[in-house]
């Protein structure tokens, strides 16, 4: 199998971006991958955009995306897997570079969101719930995730200071990065006392809706050696599906089952195991997905997220450090471009660039995300 | 570069498909695509799923498709390219396949039209055009392709008759496709006397919304010989991209920069010319469009396209037959499915199972597919 390597990576400013249109955050994201590579919009032969649909009027937005980047004539792909859109973007990319049929490419993940009211969001979010048996009883985001919350809390003991404990953690990475929607760290009353959204979840267990863009350039063995000194190498890639109703899924709510098969296949193609990771970003939508993820991923056992967090070893400093750019709570979450937002951050610790929350030696990483609610 | 292989292909039928759900729609298309390659669905190691956005109210839909053709926990892809989406599938599960990520996938190309309202959907066409520059000024689908007939007319003197003889060839062979919506011949006059659309194309140049699915399993070299006799290789893959906005184009509104591009890398992957082929399949989501096609893949020079047809050499029996299955113009045009659609009838005459309108000797096909106006 083919090495593929990601050679340079972008970020827009996450957040209330009314200064910029979907095409100007995808171009914020992309040049800063291109300086970051250090090579021209020449050498990239393909872009893989990716954006979760019916957030912005534009339909098939890959094509002003293309247009406004100087992409064109080459060949685009729009790929979209709801808020996982531009992690399958990053497979997607992996696969046409692989076969040869692209040498260097770039995966655009971009969304403009805060232009549209709460309760449209709300909304489209629940249709990307099953439409026929699902979405039309209120199963908004928040709703699913207060489920999975309330399962976990009901076998296992989780309370709401420990998922408030994930917030306060990933506020506090937050504050130390200037493209993060909110930077300023938290306390764990003010999240016990913020208002609720879906109980057990309040306002800050949740991630919030935002604009913005990230962008990997992703580059076959060959040319990722000419472009780079340092490229990241993707030793592993796993993505799964579950059914996209609840009822349809076996095991209860305590669980992704789609993220153990998909991590099981990422770890199984890169020959390692959970705990040879030495630094993970993983799908922090809500505070309870932080911790259902540490144990769906093999950094705990199940039912021992959150002691996992208790014990300060996803802090810096700790056995996993996770979310240490501030996770999706602090960043924000504009769908389609937080798979490459992760992606991101990784790839900046693997290359010992992230500075104040550099984590030690790190040589393995791992990100995860999440499309829809486990689907 | 690996060889890969469609070793079955499935087709619902096209039109007003009050009976059918989007997911049962595509369940229809992959069954019999199963059926036809003779495996089980436990061959299938992954899907993608294609369909264009905003027609159904569920989004991602991706999600909803591999649970009901009982494809969770495998992998499931979301590609889209407006008409040309599940073309854009064929080619990004060509990579998926090749890269060795997946050895046998489904690619399912599906959509629901009929329910919306003819004004919903021609809202719709016009936002998978600029939302900035264009579709608020009136930028529908048959209004972009009608300037393309008069840029045509106005340059090389096509007429309005050269225009209803596509369609009366392609009503003509429509008529003998069991699939499709429209299977009743038509006159040169019926054409010409049809309403107005966009002047000059009337309602019979114009190909219809419709409800359908197409499904193609392709398989890696070593697994398409295991399962049939008589894999259609892929030779050459094509795929371009131009400015969604027509300001940014080069050349006058007589060719398609993207088509002749996108030729140009399929002949070139296969080591053929555009002389050496058999049979096509190609774009004929308006008269002009097909037209045009003739000469943007080279089966005639510029201007010469209307000469083509009339000297019956894109006929059963001419120089290079051109949508013997009837064409998007006969068919329907539901549009995630329309590439996939063209590939199984493609599928079809090189195994030598076309019937009644088999090329003969037919050992090399083209299939042409456009996503939105040109982009």
């Amino acid at each position: 199998m083919s090495r593929i390597a990601i050679v340079g990576v972008g970020h827009s400013k996450f957040g209330k971006r009314s200064d910029a249109s979907l095409r100007e955050l995808a171009f914020e994201a992309y040049s800063a991958a291109l300086d970051d590579a250090e090579i021209e919009s020449s050498a990239i032969d393909g872009s893989v955009v990716c954006s979760a649909t019916h957030y912005d009027k534009q339909r098939s937005p890959a094509g002003v995306v293309a247009e406004y980047l100087g992409l064109n004539p080459k060949p685009t792909f729009s790929v979209e897997a709801a808020c996982a859109s531009s992690a399958v973007g990053l497979r997607t990319a992996w696969a046409l570079v692989s076969s040869d049929l692209h040498d260097v490419m770039a995966v655009v993940g971009v969304q403009k969101m805060t232009e549209l009211a709460s309760k449209e969001i709300q909304e489209l979010m629940g249709r990307a719930g099953d439409v026929m048996w699902e979405s039309p009883f209120g199963t908004t985001m928040p709703a699913y995730y207060a489920m999975y919350a309330t399962a976990d809390m009901a076998r296992y003991g989780t309370t709401e200071e420990d998922l408030a404990a994930v917030t306060v953690k990933n506020r506090k990475y937050g504050a130390k990065n200037p493209k993060a929607m909110f930077q300023k760290p938290i306390t764990p009353e003010e999240v016990l006392k913020s208002r609720p959204v879906a109980t057990p979840l309040k306002l800050f267990d949740c991630c919030a809706n935002a604009d913005g863009a990230a962008c990997l350039i992703v580059a076959n063995s060959e040319r990722a050696k000419k472009i780079t000194d340092k490229p990241v190498w993707v030793a592993g890639l796993g993505l799964a599906s579950s059914p996209m109703g609840l009822a349809g899924r076996k095991g209860d709510m305590t669980s992704f089952e789609v993220t153990k098969n998909a991590a099981k296949s990422a770890y199984d193609m890169a020959g390692v195991k959970a705990s040879d990771i030495d630094v993970a970003e993983v799908h922090d939508s809500f505070s309870i997905t932080e911790i259902l993820n540490y144990e769906d991923l093999g950094f705990a056992r199940p039912g021992k997220g959150s002691k996992l967090l208790k014990d300060n070893e996803t802090e810096l400093g700790g056995k996993i450090p996770i979310n240490v750019d501030g996770g999706l709570i602090s960043k924000g979450h504009p769908v389609g471009a937080t798979g490459a937002s992760q992606i991101t951050s990784l790839v900046q610790q693997l290359r010992k660039e992230a500075g104040t929350v550099q984590v030690d030696g790190s040589k393995l990483g791992h990100t995860q995300n999440i499309g829809r609610i486990g689907t």
